[in-house]
């Protein structure tokens, strides 16, 4: 099979190793890494079977390797390829692109044993950071605004620098929390309000994603055991978190992503919420952060042993609250393990 | 005239609002900003005389706003377009999509009094957080690896949360220093050891970009005045500096940019480590941190007041140590004035 990648992640999985301006280019059993000058020492060091092409221009490469190899097809993804870097290639004589959405999702969607590995040490590191989290915020949380906590959330996810972030956390107060994807306010932290924090780390570039929602006191306790003093706040919450067991203890591989779907909105809309859990049950989890399976209402995927994927219900009501609550699980033996 | 832009920053320019997920459509003196629901409120507090548009079908929202005004042509930048997400725009009928490459950079390549104001506090910024980041690593920055000391330099640039870097910001020790993008690694600091800092943050969006290369010692001064033990690093030090001198003293507007190239390249290539110059003299600075104009050997740009762009030679020694001095300028007057 012959195919050509341009994204990170994608030609990371191929290889062993990828950066930020690379061309991966597959022809049957021969494979070929294209990047700049910059790459060369760390390239030669990791990449695994593999030639590597140093040049400066990557696209003229590419279409030499391509010509030369005298192949009449090729498949890409057109989600990673921009037009003007594409255009280059595709005047390629003779040559048909063939074009597969989530060409490089589809064939990460089973998990390795090496990359389980991978996933469950990100999602423990993950967890043990909201415990850190928690014993700082318990000692100096009460007073500060958002950005403050965020810029916490950040220090402490990565391990005062040692690990990149999955993505930026979010760390929102009360109804700031009903957004979402809420963005940091001046909003300031003070007992017994609502906290809501999303946030995850990579572990040798893969990926954790946690969420938890919790009444701000002196335990700053990120479990998912929770008392609020506002009623219409903790019948939400109790929802949630019913929801997020209920996919938990009854997801199984053979189902349809859709069917773990409706195992989160149905005890969500039956409990009256349904129209304020305004997004999906879940996604896959692995050198992206969002990755397949998609647990959606629509998903027609077919759930399988080895997949990785997030289990994350929420109720927002606008102006008021949000609640999320967010775990990864993976697939094993038919049923779904939380890492 | 008409165009469509997809990219953040670029949008950003045209409207003074913008996000991850929008596109922006100019129709003549109608202007449409396209995005989803979770950036209804910012997006109607902060959008200056367009109309907001809220859909969870971007492309599709797009495609009907074109096709409703009849226009027979819009531009657009092959640069900013995924494969993926302009194939459904193409295919409206009648209506021919020119491609522009740099459309949105050629139009912001003069700035404005406002932007310039912008860029000199984000210059200012960056210098403030170089002296703060000084004084901390006096007190305690021997003994620590490249990745503890990237972090530091993150926590500072960014005031601890306050400010949006421009970059990850580069911080390599002694070799490390000879790879011009180099990445943390376990390398210690140590006294007399050779230091390179390559830092900037974001004031309201403007980008700052700020290198210097010093010898640690228990001054820590990041200024361009210093003296290295090694002999060779010496002059290499002093052949960049007089370069970086010299560029900023007789670049005018009027001038090619390559030939602003030349002011540093000339100097360097004389002295004889002109192979060991490895990228270009500058890049445009704004709301992206590489913008046009590209101070480069073969740019034929020319320099006008108003421009923003970095001055940055640098000698790069493979396996034994790199140098880079790197301030921004602004056209004025037609010469060019440190930032």
């Amino acid at each position: 099979m012959n195919y050509i990648l341009k994204d990170e992640n994608a030609i990371y999985y191929e290889c062993g190793y990828s950066c930020d301006n690379a061309i991966y280019i597959r022809l049957g059993s021969e494979a070929f890494f294209i990047t700049d000058g910059r790459y060369t020492i760390d390239a030669s060091e990791n990449l695994k079977n593999t030639h590597l092409i140093i040049t400066k221009e990557l696209y003229k490469s590419a279409v030499d390797i391509i010509k030369k190899s005298k192949i009449k097809k090729i498949t890409f993804d057109p989600k990673e390829w921009s037009l003007y870097g594409f255009g280059s290639l595709e005047s390629i004589k003779g040559v048909k692109f063939k074009p597969e959405l989530d060409f490089s999702h589809k064939r990460r969607i089973i998990k390795s044993q090496k990359e389980l590995k991978l996933l469950q040490k990100s999602a423990k590191l993950g967890a043990k950071a909201f415990k850190r989290l928690a014993k700082e915020l318990r000692e100096d949380g009460f007073g500060k605004d958002e950005y403050s906590l965020t810029y916490q959330a950040k220090s402490i996810l990565s391990d005062f620098g040692s690990y990149e972030l999955s993505f930026d956390p979010i760390v929102a107060i009360g109804k700031n929390a009903s957004k979402p994807h809420a963005t940091p306010t001046k909003e300031i932290l003070q007992k017994d309000d609502l906290l809501l924090v999303d946030a995850g780390l990579k572990y040798k570039r893969y990926c954790s994603d946690r969420t938890r929602t919790i009444q701000a006191d002196r335990y700053m306790l990120f479990d998912t055991n929770q008392s609020f003093k506002n009623k219409k706040i903790q019948k939400a919450y109790d929802t949630v978190l019913k929801a997020h067991d209920n996919a938990i203890e009854k997801a199984r591989s053979g189902m349809r992503a859709k069917k773990v779907d409706a195992l989160t909105r149905d005890i969500i809309t039956k409990a009256g919420f349904g129209d304020y859990f305004v997004h999906s049950t879940g996604h896959g989890v692995g050198l992206d952060i969002h990755e397949m399976p998609y647990i959606s209402q629509k998903s027609e995927e077919t759930i399988e042993d080895g997949m990785v994927y997030t289990i994350e219900p929420g109720i927002y009501i606008p102006d008021e609250f949000g609640i999320r609550i967010e775990d990864m699980v993976s697939m094993v033996d038919g049923r779904a393990e939380v890492l």
